[in-house]
């Protein structure tokens, strides 16, 4: 199934307990592309500014990203700014200048048109109900996004779950979205305004699954290297998006095991700044934590 | 295996976002002794006053619990007093009053010093001590400690981390004793001090188990039900230590099904206030939601 994502390309400077990095590549849709396409081809759309190195873009199409949907505009590419500390559970963000991102509106070059399965990565609901508008026929289409656009444009937000199939979000926006504390209960809560399933992200606390008869929850794989957790959710969702287009199929084995690969792609990005540790790996080492941490799941 | 468990005896007065209870059974003796006694005879040791109602000690033996380690003394039984809010994954205490407790020293009557698992709740490294001082023969010793303790009597502490085989405390525990905020790194810091086995209690978020080799997690069930969080970690070290009592044994594979054991029991134990749950239900309940957990996990 062809993969497309909708999101955000970035220049980030990240400050951790375990080091430092200025102006890295990052951005929703570039961990999610780079994590997805060791599982299947993906289509990435999203912009950057004239100040963008052509390098990065050529990495991610050596890494069968296809980036025709990559528009360049004059200006600044988005920059983000943000430190961790402690357990690093928790982004502080520094500073945002959208630059280029601000003027983003979600359009798809033809080529695109037929993509089948679809990631909405975090931004305005306008801009994604926009994407959907020109994807009458995918097969599959899942949504991400933040607190922000949870208080602001919450009806938006609202009428665009009731487009698409799953959301995957982190645990805290599931709260703030649903008004209720207990996740297996407000994953139910969103089950019923019309999702097929609800990824709630956990952080170092792994995953729950949430569809309408079932549950399903994945602990977080106990890596003993966290370098930086920028990127953790975007690879999580990207190894989840790509093993299911890769399987060409979204029934509940399918989603569990997208919950592994999602799982496994996330614990090896954090173990390293920016795309690092991806960049030096293989599927083969992805398929060797997979069955490890299957192993340590196994009774 | 005999089973012994040295802990607090407490009438628990507690409120929480979904409802409110007076004087209630509590302490972590008693939940531990409940909890286990699911899996196996359990031998519980502690002190109540003489204001405690006695048809709680008749309960307990109702159950497989043998309270000739319960002394009574004279003064009022100890007492908490706590609430939970949000997502209640923590507690906050209202007020202690130590009252009887304040005096317990641990002592074993004759009948127990023949014990072979034995677990040391949450209490004063001295006492915790004193019990070990009483039984050269016991085969595992498990013990539980809270940050009162790592503050205030670290060196007590880090002498009993080196005469016992495990430990079961929770997240910020870990953290706090080790200085390490990864809760891998964290286990396997403790287990260099000598440790065979650590497990780390993540609440909502389920445990983790370290050992020299090999790193377990486990989600918590994820039940939607959650009334009072009170004795969580205590029924689960129950749960955990009577089911390897009943094994007889404590290799991998018994620490797995034991983790998987005080995972169920701890889901059931706080959808009700002190041990209403626990009390409606029998040894095929658990099993029960074990398989259908087992089953939420297989891929």
């Amino acid at each position: 199934m062809s993969l497309l994502v909708v999101g955000s390309i970035a220049l980030d400077s990240v400050k951790t307990p375990r080091g430092e990095v200025t102006e890295v590549l990052g951005g929703s849709a570039v961990y999610f592309a780079y994590a997805a396409s060791f599982f299947a081809p993906v289509r990435v759309v999203g912009v950057v500014g004239d100040d963008f190195p052509e390098h990065h873009l050529d990495e991610l199409r050596r890494h069968g990203v296809d980036t025709a949907g990559v528009r360049r505009s004059p200006g600044k590419t988005f920059r983000w700014k943000g430190s961790y500390e402690g357990s690093m559970n928790e982004a502080r963000t520094l500073a945002v200048e959208l630059n280029v991102l601000g003027g983003f509106d979600g359009g798809l070059p033809p080529s695109f048109l037929d993509s089948d399965y679809v990631f909405l990565a975090n931004g305005p609901p306008a801009m994604q109900h926009r994407v959907l508008d020109q994807l009458p026929a995918a097969r599959l289409k899942v949504a991400d996004t933040m607190n922000h656009w949870i208080r602001d444009t919450r009806d938006d937000l609202a009428r665009l779950f009731r487009r698409v199939d799953g959301v995957v979000m982190n645990d805290q926006e599931v709260r703030v979205y649903t008004g209720e504390e207990n996740l297996p209960r407000a994953g139910r809560k969103l089950i019923e305004e019309g999702l097929r399933f609800v990824v709630v992200k956990k952080g170092e606390h792994g995953s729950l699954l949430v569809t309408k008869d079932e549950f399903f929850v994945l602990p977080a794989y106990p890596t003993t290297e966290v370098i930086d957790p920028t990127g953790a959710g975007d690879s999580f969702a990207g190894g989840l998006m790509g093993y299911l287009a890769h399987a060409g199929d979204f029934r509940l084995p399918d989603l569990k095991r997208g919950l592994l690969a999602g799982t496994v792609v996330a614990s090896i990005n954090v173990e390293g700044f920016s795309l690092d540790r991806l960049r030096a790996i293989t599927r083969d080492d992805i398929d060797a934590r997979s069955d490890a941490f299957r192993k340590m799941l196994r009774f």
